[in-house]
């Protein structure tokens, strides 16, 4: 095994740890060595069907493989805060999958952990690191829209009601907003900082998450964005950037963006397109493995002030919505 | 004349008066017989250009004049209320541009005075009217997306700051939201009615006025519409209805909307295109002549106690802002 490679471990072995798996495939520099599941059984059969070696019976053991230099944390949101400070403490770069946390308590919990011991960690928001988002910096530091005035964002699916699924559990941070509102509050804040203010209406469904809700975000200077968000309501999965000499729009999916419409003003709309191989989860494990060599703590692209900012936005819409999980 | 023609008086000879004009040209059936100005001068160009035969030099004698069955109100917003009660109380049939008054209160003592007297009156909000919009309602009422669950829809346009214009003018009810943040409110109010609960936050420029804002409107059942509207930022001007089996999207301009995508669960993209001849506004005045013709004193395409709902709802935006302008 060559110096520049890097060894992963997949903490967890549902449909994302799969996912994630694959996206690995597209890195050459990437090797997948060890899987950690609660039962053996599990820990094999995902070992099976993406080839990896090292199977582990617990997370802990999975923590303490010295073959793995960076572990994955594929597991439901409630417990990533638990698995991301085991595996710190057990001296590994941690990559967490989002939401980060519950909430930003755990968030600076975890954060805290990481700086403590000099080790990397990063929130897996995959899109981020997307070649579209990268442009989309780009432009927007270019001035290509002017300044950003507000951004739109939406991200709902159509699922069915299932009171003991996992989206609709309280216990495990359940509802639509930590699921995938946290993808348009993310995209704000890249775009705008953290809000000031936070103004937004959600309905609470009979297991008492959020199934639909809708917030307004508040920045300096009047900046705003409006975020929307569902788990049983398709919604449009656009994003628009509208900027003061002209605007930008992620296509749908804007969760996998590949186009966008650059429009300045007055002038005709341009179309990029910037596809990728892969599924995509190729980006955010090349940016953990950048920022390992280069021996950094954190990603300049996602750093751990913003994850903090982005939970602490969340906690501020729940809030709101007087949304509290029986864990907090 | 026959007993079919209706005849038709302008009051103010703005820009949107000119639009309306146009728009009655469209109509074999309407005749513009009068305008009513505040001077001889603007009153007597008004005519030449648009063919009027009968100018008169003050509101009062255009509201007194016998020849004229039916006025379109054509003011800057804070003089609707004024003008709209003159020209009942001459016996007139009303048709009074949007916004329909500054707040509730006007509102409702518009309403009560055509009721009292037992003559028509509307809101001009004449994209409800529109082809497209016909068919929108249609496909809503046969169930082509289910149950509507989410509304979103913008409406913002970029403008020079100008802080003695009607726009940047408090005295005048300036600001986006009654200029055309109502166009978002009224197609939120046709799809899902009043809501019962209203979030929102708002850019106030430095006469005041809201320059950009977004609010959240609550409604029984959990569902909800999303609204964001701008006076000096472009938006897109598209509008969406998300339904549990499926959504509609208007396309841009979506205030003078002429095609739409409606994508059924689970079924392909439908695209629908119901263009029209002439700029639109023909339509507003049919329903009027329409409603006069059969003794109709409110449209049931847009009633009276819709209007004053919109009102209501325009005033609880305001309030989470704490707008209010120097006449309440």
């Amino acid at each position: 095994m060559t110096a520049h490679v890097i060894r992963w471990g997949i903490l967890g072995t549902g449909r994302i740890a799969g996912v994630f798996a694959e996206g690995l495939r597209e890195l050459p520099d990437a090797r997948l060595v060890a899987v950690g599941s609660r039962a053996q059984e599990t820990a094999d059969a995902f070992g099976d069907k993406y080839g990896v070696p090292r199977r582990h019976a617990s997370y802990a053991a999975l923590a303490e493989d010295p073959e793995v230099d960076a572990v994955y944390i594929a597991t439901p949101h409630s417990s990533h805060a638990e698995e991301t400070i085991r595996c710190l403490r057990a001296g590994k770069a941690v990559l967490c999958e989002k939401p980060f946390a519950i909430n930003a308590r755990q968030a600076a919990e975890m954060i805290a952990v990481a700086r403590e011991r000099g080790l990397f960690l990063m929130e897996a928001m995959w899109t981020r690191f997307l070649p579209l988002m990268g442009r989309v910096r780009e432009l927007l530091a270019a001035g290509a829209i002017g300044e950003p005035r507000m951004v739109t964002s939406d991200f709902g699916f159509r699922t069915s009601f299932n009171p003991k699924g996992r989206l609709f559990d309280p216990a495990l941070g359940g509802g639509a907003l930590l699921d995938v509102g946290v993808y348009p509050v993310s995209l704000a804040s890249m775009v705008l900082g953290e809000p000031e203010r936070v103004s937004g209406l959600a309905h609470l469904g009979e297991t008492g998450v959020d199934e639909q809700s809708a917030a307004v975000l508040g920045y300096g200077g009047g900046r705003l964005a409006v975020i929307w968000t569902a788990v049983r309501t398709n919604t449009p999965l656009e994003s628009t950037i509208l900027g003061t000499d002209g605007w930008i729009r992620i296509h749908r999916p804007s969760w996998r963006p590949t186009k966008m419409s650059l429009v300045r003003q007055g002038g005709d709309e341009e179309v990029i397109e910037l596809p990728f191989t892969g599924n995509g989860y190729q980006f955010e494990a090349a940016e953990v493995m950048r920022c390992l060599r280069e021996g950094r703590t954190e990603s300049d692209i996602l750093p751990l002030d913003e994850t903090l900012a982005i939970m602490r936005t969340l906690d501020r819409i729940r809030e709101s919505w007087g949304l509290r999980y029986p864990m907090e």
